[in-house]
């Protein structure tokens, strides 16, 4: 990235941060004078051998850019994209993928998300979508220091690879088929695009994916939240490649179909 | 409630809010001076007897307390509780129970999604819990104008009498079983109590749900956002719902048991 120093603000993402086996560089800690229930933080920090920098709550607050810090924040080095290849190294991956994720409060929730729901990777487009920086970090809760990510220029010429390497790429889009009512096909690995919240899936985006799905709304409010979304999809696919990789081969001809 | 002007902020909320069969008593709309866009929500307001007021940017970003607006808020009535009774006059109802969401874009954002998933209604307690502000208004997207909500002085106390009233009570906790590997039991309606993110469900509401569930975490942060936890265990009591009443009846033998 080009941005060489993230500030990462907050108890519970610098904890994560602190606490990663593979956490990016770490410089430095800075702690509010006379905060509380910082002892611990503070002594592992100590033990990665980061400077710790005693500072008052207006610096916190200039450093944190207004945002909520609880006392505490990271001073990180430039967070490293890793290459797709990277993230498909494992058999049968599930990837998450965002189309047009340009609030990053969305794109830090939807990592957070899928890194509790087992993806192998994240991969995000260059432009149109928001990047890694301070503010999706925090927002992720740390978790985008355990998840791999990667950045590509051209989304359609990556789904098309991904096709090619075996992966079912599966969208998100408000007129698609209901997601309960497909089975998920992980004989390959899966792929889930989510796009934005007011424009769903960009049209080339879209005409690469081998299935569309949406998430029937029963109400009167006909969109939920873009990291709600993928919380539900990604968990429902990751139950599925459970099932059908633990224990399951449901009997043919009994079931839902 | 005690409050009785709520200001809702920005365009998506704004339009629910003219677009909802059972509105609140909707008061005044403020648009921005010169904003572009605005034609249709203008003259639904219009027609729905509303006095529109033009104002600079300024007063658009006192009267939203700093939060985006998009050039548009409306000034609406007091919101009006509703009795728990009136959220199970339906068959096998539907609730979602919130214990301790102080946060109101995560109350707003649970109040959106249970109204996407369908629910017949939302009960808070009145202690330790957010109340429906302006903010959780603009935060559900609208969605506190469509769906019903009580309060209650005793949560523990209310889910004793939704038990006797036949619903089955499931709260939600990090420790509890997977919500994967149990059935939902929707023979008299379901309950769902969605605990804070940090402290999870209050021990007096824990003891009185019938099942306690969970959301396996795959990966190693080892929590979710409140309202994606409430996404995904709402849509899969929703698609569960709607399989026990439409069409399914699993073969004895077959299936995941």
């Amino acid at each position: 990235m080009e941005d060489n120093n993230l500030i990462i603000c907050g108890r519970n993402a610098v904890t994560e941060l602190l606490n990663s086996d593979k956490p990016p560089s770490l410089n430095a800690l800075y702690v509010q004078n006379e905060a509380k229930g910082l002892g611990s933080v503070i002594s592992i920090a100590k033990n990665r051998g980061l400077v710790v920098k005693e500072v008052g709550a207006d610096k916190l607050d200039r450093l944190c850019d207004g945002n909520r810090h609880g006392g505490v924040a990271i001073q990180i080095a430039a967070a490293e994209y890793t290459a797709v290849d990277d993230i498909l190294k494992t058999d049968k991956p599930f990837v998450l993928i965002t189309d047009g994720i340009e609030d990053p409060h969305n794109l830090g929730a939807l990592i957070r998300t899928a890194e509790a729901a087992g993806v192998d990777g994240v991969i995000i487009p260059k432009r149109r979508n928001a990047q890694i920086t301070a503010a999706v970090y925090t927002a992720s809760a740390g978790a985008a220091a355990h998840v791999k990510i990667a950045r590509v220029t051209n989304l359609a010429e990556t789904l098309k690879s991904l096709k090619n390497g075996g992966l079912w790429v599966y969208g998100a889009e408000a007129d698609g088929t209901a997601y309960s009512d497909i089975e998920f096909d992980n004989t390959g690995g899966i792929a889930l695009v989510i796009g934005s919240e007011g424009r769903g899936l960009s049209r080339l985006v879209r005409d690469n994916c081998d299935f569309v799905v949406s998430i029937p709304m029963l109400g009167k409010i006909n969109s939920l939240n873009a990291s709600v979304s993928g919380g539900i999809l990604m968990f429902h696919i990751a139950n599925n490649r459970q099932l059908s990789t633990v224990n399951c081969q449901l009997p043919k001809g009994g079931g839902r179909d």
